[in-house]
């Protein structure tokens, strides 16, 4: 039996659980791998009404095959320099480096996508040319051994791309199937260019708030990071 | 303010993870809810990698709105006549009884299916006839308070459809819209239907399996439920 395949999923207070638990449960049907979820020092991180628990030790991590960071309050993350140095240190020995949602913020902070196309959540894709990567539109964006899904529920169709990438795409079907991934959205309301005008023009001041309070964290972090 | 909304989510070993972590984060962007997650004694509930702790006390719960069973080796929890009776007590006095994947199967044995018409997971569908319940292939299905949605990644269409139906559809268009729930399956692999034959022939038959070994706990609880 080969060594299996280490999966590595770092977390954090006020993440968007669903931008790592939709992967997860696509990667869990895989053979052979070994799938670490990781905090800061082990402590568990809760969302409402429960808590992740029994985690990794992320500082302790010495390598992983796939990193795959979540998004969520993704700033939590970027302005906790364990965090970021431990994202950037495995994230260059990884064989992927991938993310969910405005999990490619993070990466980007950490250094590691740097002329590169990522996708992000659409209403914080922009920021990502803070740190020199190009913001892409797309649902699941790869470039070279990076490859990033938009928001949240993204992560289902970035799970069966990065897992068509690792062990073909017979194995990415026999996977949706199982999963009955057919999806059939009652609202065409997903994306900016879809959803009803009043929806749209209510959600997109509330986001833009929440990214504009956030803006000055991500600047110091880019600053930071051109200064290295 | 009113009282919140209570949002209860029983949840057991061997469950599978996304039925209920999908369908939770777009109801967790629902104003004036409480959600709970609740397992026997409080327990943790282990998967691969980490545990879900903190959780509610099941048993303790005198009432929720809306009672959503997840799936997964649903026999576990239709074994233990503990989460069973919690399943029918709490049933009974909520608003809505609803389940993702096999936890349709949990609520047919606690008797809250006789007569009515749900979803499952396309292995295990049929079973859900041995209680007295119509098996229904559509993605999510309603019948009177009872709405469940078909396997693990349909909980994302059976939260839409669950959130219009308690606060309104541009309610749920404005969540669709947060969690980019504007999905773009690579592949076309869903359901036995699309799925190439090879691809279908083997999972079918690893599930049949699985679900022929199942089925004497599925026989037993139904025996017992016609006795009551």
């Amino acid at each position: 039996m080969p060594q299996p395949f280490i999966i590595l999923i770092p977390i954090y207070q006020g993440l968007t659980q669903l931008d790592f638990t939709g992967p997860y449960q696509f990667f869990c049907d895989l053979p052979n791998v070994d799938i670490k979820v990781a905090s800061i020092g082990g402590q568990p991180v809760t969302v409402e009404g429960f808590s992740f628990a029994d985690l990794s030790v992320l500082e302790e991590i010495t390598h992983c095959d796939l990193l795959c960071v979540p998004g969520g309050n993704c700033t939590n993350a970027i302005e906790n320099s364990d965090f970021i140095a431990a994202i950037k240190r495995l994230g260059q020995g990884a064989r992927y480096i991938t993310s969910v949602c405005t999990g490619s913020l993070i990466l980007a902070a950490a250094g590691l996508l740097k002329g590169k196309r990522a996708a992000c959540h659409w209403a914080w894709r922009e920021k990502l040319a803070l740190f020199g990567a190009t913001p892409d539109a797309g649902r699941v964006v790869k470039d070279g051994n990076i490859i990033t899904g938009g928001g949240v529920t993204a992560g289902m169709d970035f799970a069966l791309v990065v897992i068509a990438e690792m062990v073909g795409e017979d194995s990415a079907r026999a996977i949706q199937l199982r999963l009955e991934y057919s999806p059939e959205p009652p609202f065409h309301s997903g994306n900016p260019e879809t959803a009803p005008k009043a929806v749209r023009d209510k959600v997109a001041q509330k986001l833009s708030q929440q990214v504009t309070e956030k803006s000055p964290v991500l600047e110091c972090a880019a600053r930071h990071l051109s200064i290295d």
